[in-house]
Order: structure tokens, then C-alpha cells, then sequence
């Protein structure tokens, strides 16, 4: 078995942390902000030190290619995204982007023999923190979202348009680069699970076989404001008591379904908010993430049996957005599996509930991903944290996937 | 019986009713500013002009007497207060001050016999709506409030001290004028319901008893924040469906108590409040109301019960504060009860959920209210309404039950 080294992805880790720094253990390194060109620099430099010739696409999203054996042959790629949100971690992406780095890294050093390109990828404006939306430039080019719309999206912090900052990167290149069927064998991204499922599973490494399916719903409750000190129980419309009747119902019966399904209340509203008046208005959001859509299905079953009145209050509901569930390339799951055992390294198979730019590009090529645990399942803060040990053990089973794949195809 | 005339209730409340008028059917009128120095001005003129000697104690409440046949008796007053909310209504406080008058003013022109003087008041700031808090001048006048930090509240409007505005608004007076047990024999405060229950028990007058007690709690509730996506549900500790679980218990429990109790959950905080993250900081507030303490105490009982852990959030609550209920007069309530019998107006006995200047001079003078129905039990608001038949209804009870008082003393 081929064997990536933790001292490199300490290194690796530690100067990537440097760009965007908080001084509180994480970052904030917005997506082509200064210090998320300096990251970029500093990742063509490296790339460029091992040999590998670096080029954009129109969106900017960096490749670097490691030249195999066999030029001739549709590339093996592998990469994630560089950008954070605000006082986020030093994992999330960057951890996929270095750990492909460290793979060309361990290839070149030990002259590690492969017929196909190996082409090391960053994404443009994954999160979506500055410049909505997320996943924006893997949406472009999947053909999820219209280029044109993107470019004018506006920054939150500096009023430019992605455009202008696009173009002011020095980082356009060619539409005819984009990564693409004709050109990609095999898209590989390793990230941070962002959950704290296989640290209690006590797993190395996650498996991922896709990405949940979900749905966003927000509910309205519209009720009778009136006063907390003369109004009779019997004549009262309210809508906080009816949200929580609902809230309650939503728990009874989602608990039925699947165990692996995941649901979430997280934002509520209440007007006018005040403790001496009865509310009149209240909104809750539902998050709901299942990996089978029929599970889903029966999520938006359940919603829907409930009435157009509770406890006397109107109640609707409209579905604020949904995302189906993505399969990833089972073979390559399957390698990614056999790579972890392979190396000794305890696994298990899931999905992803977070959204990444592989579940877009798993449209157009064939994908999968890799998951490496989160210290309490923290994550888009500064307390996210992998232990650089297990960040290696990731870095070992993308390796090997890379290489099982090379031999497979 | 004497009555007084809906033709000069219309003209006073028409009349009034401009005095900060916001256009929409309502009024904006916080205590000593420009709007409530006119309408201060129009009711002195009144006053003066039916005979009566106008005086202000040092908090600018006024007072306007009418000479009895004895006038070494305590006198007998009536009043409340002519400030509002903002965007308040032309009925809540105003119309106590206005039927007061109608008395005197029924009182002269037919004539009528009484030994005892009769004083008209206009109390100073009841709403707290600029300068908090509420009941501001009842509160220093009864012992309840510190003088020298009423005058030191700032206004919200104009960042005046209350001190600033009494001085300049020429009303001071001196601090022997205020209403005491020496002086008074009765104190009649008419008021709105503010609330739905005369209405559809389809009553004229509200009989008041006294005013419910209630107490005011702030419950909390620490979860853990983690992803919506990625937390299977048996790890989370989810702070909003714990506070449901307690708003639902609260119901549970409490609907199991007297009918007559009232509670509110009006207010609601969720952090960090995003769609996709579970809730870890979650607050609302509990406001229950009861004529009986024992029925208050069964409240804090079932409050206690709460265990400290609620779906493996921590759960911790506080009383905000509190007010012990308050028993009216019982003769001057059953006075205001016969009246409203002898009159031929549907009445009830009630208890008011909210406070009055009345209840806080309930401690030093014999006190009671009456109240008049609010159309749809709205009350605050630029809907607040009360038919003038029905103002005039109020006027009568008020009448009659004063020369029920002066008869009987």
C-alpha cells in the first residue's frame, strides 16, 4: 500500500490556516477575497514545484495536471474548494484541496507509476458566503445555474460583483478548460463529515454513497393578536401555541419513518412578539434530509395531512426549496471502501447531509467522495477540527481509490 | 335616575379624539407632550367653565372640584387619565376622564343635589408608553414608586428626563394637593375592558371586582447547536422542540385549572435561528393572570415541576415579576352593580387583567371601576372602539353610583 505522510499535511494544513487567519483558530477566507488569491497562490506554486502544469476555467476554477503514462486517456480528478465562511474552520475544502495536493505530492516522490492524468482541482465560491449562491462556479459548470446571473451577484462585504472580482482575479481562463465527460475519468472529493457520526461510530473514514435528499419547507401560522390580561382562553387564536401543536406533530410522526432521517425546526418568527399580547403570526422553518426520496416522499405525506386550521389558527405551508438525492459512482464507492480496508483504517458507508460541488458534478462525470471525521461534529466555525492523523488517513485512501481507479479503467 | 347625554359624551369624545390624532383613527398622545398639554388645556377650560376650581398636586396629576352642600366632607373623585400608546385608540384612559366630566357637567346643568364635593382627575402618564414605566404617577402618589428616579426616566421620543417635561409643562403643583385617605371617601376610575367579554356575553357594564393578580416568567433553554444535515436525531438536544414541549405542558396543566385563568406565550427567541442549524438557546416568556391567589400559587406549583433537563436540553426559568391581586371596595362595587340594575343595563362581574391607576389607589382610598365593552375586545390599537350609547351607559352607572356613594357616607 501506497502511504501519503502526515508531516506533509501538518505543513500543508498549518500554511493554508495562515491565509485568512482569524487569530481564534479558524479563518475567514471569503471566496476571491486577497486572502483567498494568496491561498491560490501559494497552491500553484506548490503544484507548479511538483511538475504539474496549472490552468483555469472561465469560472476560475484552478486544475493542475500531473501528466500519467497515458496522456491520451480521460483524467482522474480530485479537489475541493478553498473559500470559508466567516470565522469558519481550517477543514472544511481546504482539507479536500490538500489532500489531493499531498496524493500528486506522494505520487512524484515515490515515482508512483499511473497511466492516466491526475488532475488536482480547486472550486470557485463554494459557500457562497460572500457572493451567493453556494456551490456557485460547480453549479455553472454542471449547468445548474446561468452563468450571466452569477457574474452580477452582488458581495455582501464589498459591494463588488463576482464578476468584476472574477476578472480582477488574474485567474480566468478558458471555457474549453472546465473539467467534463469528454476529459474526466473519475471526480474524487475528500472533506470533513461535519457531523458526528463517525466519531462516535468510532470511524476513520466515511464512505459516501451519496447525497441526502431534502426538502425546506416554511409554515405559517396566522392567529388573533389580543391582549395577554383580558382575553378568555376559549376565544384565543394563537399562533405560537398552534406552530408548536405542529412542531410536535412533525416529531411524532417523522420518528415513525426511518431512523437515518434527519429533520430541523431552526428558525422561527413570532409577531408582534410581545410577552403582554398573544401572537398573531408565527413562521417555522423545516429542514428534512433522507437518502431515499420515498422516505422524503413520506416527509411531504405527513405535511400534507395536516389541516387548514389549528387550534383555531389558519396554517399553510409552501416549499421554500428541495434538492432530490444524489447517487454517487458506485464503483468508485466501492473502491473508496476497499482502499480504507485495505489500509486497515475502520469505515462506514453514509451520506452526506451537507451540500458539496461533487454532488453537481457527479451530473456530468462520474464522482464520489471521501469523509474524514469532525472533532463533535463542528464545522463552518472556528472550533472544526480533524486530528492531522486522521486527515492522513483520508489523504491515504484517496491515494489508493486514485490508483485502484487508474488500474480499473 | 339621572342621565347623563350621549349628545355631550359624542362632543367629548369627538372633541378629544383630536388631540393627537394620527389620521387613521386613532391617536398618539404620550404623557406632557404637545398633543396631551392640549387636551390638558381643553379639559381645564371645561372644567372652569361648569364652576369648578382646578389644581394639580406635584406630579401634575389634576384635579377639578364641584362643590358639595358640605364641603368639610371627604370628597368623592373620579378620573384616569388621558395619555395613550402610540397609535393607541380615542377610548382607553380618556373616556374615564371624559365620563367623569359628563358627570360634573350632568351634575350642574340638571341641578343635582350633593353634599359631598365631586373631583375630576386626569392622572399623570399612566401608559409609561414614553417615559416608562407605567402607572407612574398613581405609583409615587400610592408609595409604590421612588419619585426622584420617576423624574430622572428619560423619554423615547425626546431624550427629556420625565423631571424636564413635568417642569415645563406648567402643570406642577404642590405635593399637599395629592389624593389621599383624608380627603377622599371614593375613587371611581371608569375604563374599556380591553378585552372581549362584555361584548359576547353581550353586557353593558363590567362590574369590576379587582384586578388578577399575575405573574410574569422567563423560561430558558440550553441545547447544542449543530447542522441541520448531519445530526442524526438521536444526538441532538434541539432548544425549540424543548420550549415546545413545555408550552405544550403548560397548556396541559393549566387548562386543567380554573376556567377564569389567562396565560400567555408571547414572546419567543430562538438562537442562532438559521434554517439549518439546531436551535441551542431558545426563550419565551409565560404571563399568567388570576383573580385567586390560590389559583396563582397552583400556576408557580406546576412551573416548579419542570424538571431541569427537557429533551437533554437544560432547562432554567425566572420570575420577571409580579403583582398580587387587588380587591376593589366591595360596597362601591355592589353601588356600581345596583346602578347599572336600576339603570336597566345588562351587567357582570369581573376582575380586570390589566392594570389601572385605580389599583394602585386602591391601597390608600376606597376604590372601584367600571368598565364599558371594547368592540371586538380590541384595545391599543387604532381599532379600539366603544359605542357612544354604550360611553354613555358607562357615564349613567358612573352618576348614579357617585350619588349612591354621596347618599350612603
Amino acid at each position: 500500500m501506497y502511504m501519503t505522510s502526515t508531516e506533509r499535511m501538518k505543513d500543508k494544513i498549518e500554511t493554508f490556516s495562515g491565509f485568512g487567519d482569524t487569530g481564534h483558530g479558524g479563518i475567514t477566507r471569503f471566496s476571491l477575497s486577497p486572502e483567498a488569491l494568496a491561498a491560490r497562490k501559494e497552491w500553484v506554486r506548490r503544484c507548479e514545484a511538483l511538475g504539474m502544469k496549472v490552468f483555469s476555467d472561465d469560472m476560475a476554477n484552478l486544475y493542475a495536471v500531473l501528466e500519467g503514462s497515458d496522456p491520451s486517456l480521460p483524467a482522474i480528478y480530485s479537489g475541493s474548494h478553498c473559500d470559508s465562511v466567516r470565522q469558519g474552520g481550517n477543514y472544511d475544502g481546504i482539507l479536500g484541496v490538500l489532500s489531493a495536493l499531498e496524493v500528486a505530492e506522494t505520487i512524484v516522490r515515490e515515482n508512483i507509476p499511473h497511466k492516466h492524468n491526475y488532475v488536482c482541482m480547486i472550486w470557485t465560491n463554494e459557500e457562497g458566503a460572500d457572493y451567493e449562491p453556494a456551490m456557485m462556479s460547480s453549479g455553472v459548470v454542471c449547468h445548474k445555474f446561468d452563468k450571466d446571473k452569477m457574474l452580477a451577484s452582488v458581495s455582501h462585504s464589498t459591494g463588488r460583483t463576482f464578476g468584476e472580482a472574477l476578472a480582477e482575479s488574474g485567474y480566468v481562463g478558458s471555457e474549453a478548460n472546465r473539467i467534463g465527460s469528454d476529459k474526466c475519468a473519475a471526480l474524487l472529493e475528500l472533506h470533513i463529515e461535519q457531523g458526528p457520526v463517525l466519531e462516535a461510530e468510532k470511524k476513520d473514514i466515511g464512505v459516501v454513497e451519496g447525497v441526502c435528499g431534502m426538502i425546506n419547507y416554511e409554515f405559517t401560522f396566522v392567529g388573533q393578536a389580543d391582549h395577554a390580561g383580558t382575553t378568555p382562553m376559549k376565544y384565543r387564536k394563537d399562533a405560537l401555541y398552534a406552530a408548536c401543536k405542529v412542531i410536535q406533530y412533525l416529531h411524532d410522526e417523522f420518528d415513525k419513518l426511518d431512523k437515518k432521517l434527519v429533520y430541523t425546526t431552526g428558525k422561527i418568527s413570532c409577531h408582534p412578539n410581545i410577552h403582554t399580547i398573544i401572537p398573531d403570526l408565527v413562521k417555522f422553518t423545516l429542514d428534512a434530509r433522507h437518502q431515499d426520496p420515498a422516505v422524503v416522499q413520506q416527509c411531504i405525506d405527513i405535511i400534507k395531512k395536516i389541516p387548514s386550521e389549528v387550534e383555531k389558527c389558519a396554517f399553510s405551508y409552501e416549499e421554500a426549496w428541495s434538492r432530490a438525492t444524489v447517487a454517487f459512482h458506485k464503483p468508485y464507492v466501492d473502491f473508496v471502501e476497499e482502499s480504507a480496508k485495505e489500509l486497515g483504517y475502520p469505515s462506514m458507508r453514509m451520506y452526506s447531509g451537507p451540500g458539496h460541488d461533487a454532488q453537481f458534478a457527479a451530473d456530468i462525470v462520474p464522482t464520489t467522495m471521501i469523509f474524514v471525521p469532525s472533532d463533535g461534529g463542528h464545522s463552518h466555525c472556528e472550533l472544526e477540527h480533524t486530528p492531522v492523523e486522521n486527515c492522513k488517513k483520508g489523504a491515504d485512501v484517496l491515494l489508493n481509490t486514485v490508483l485502484k481507479i487508474d488500474a480499473a479503467i
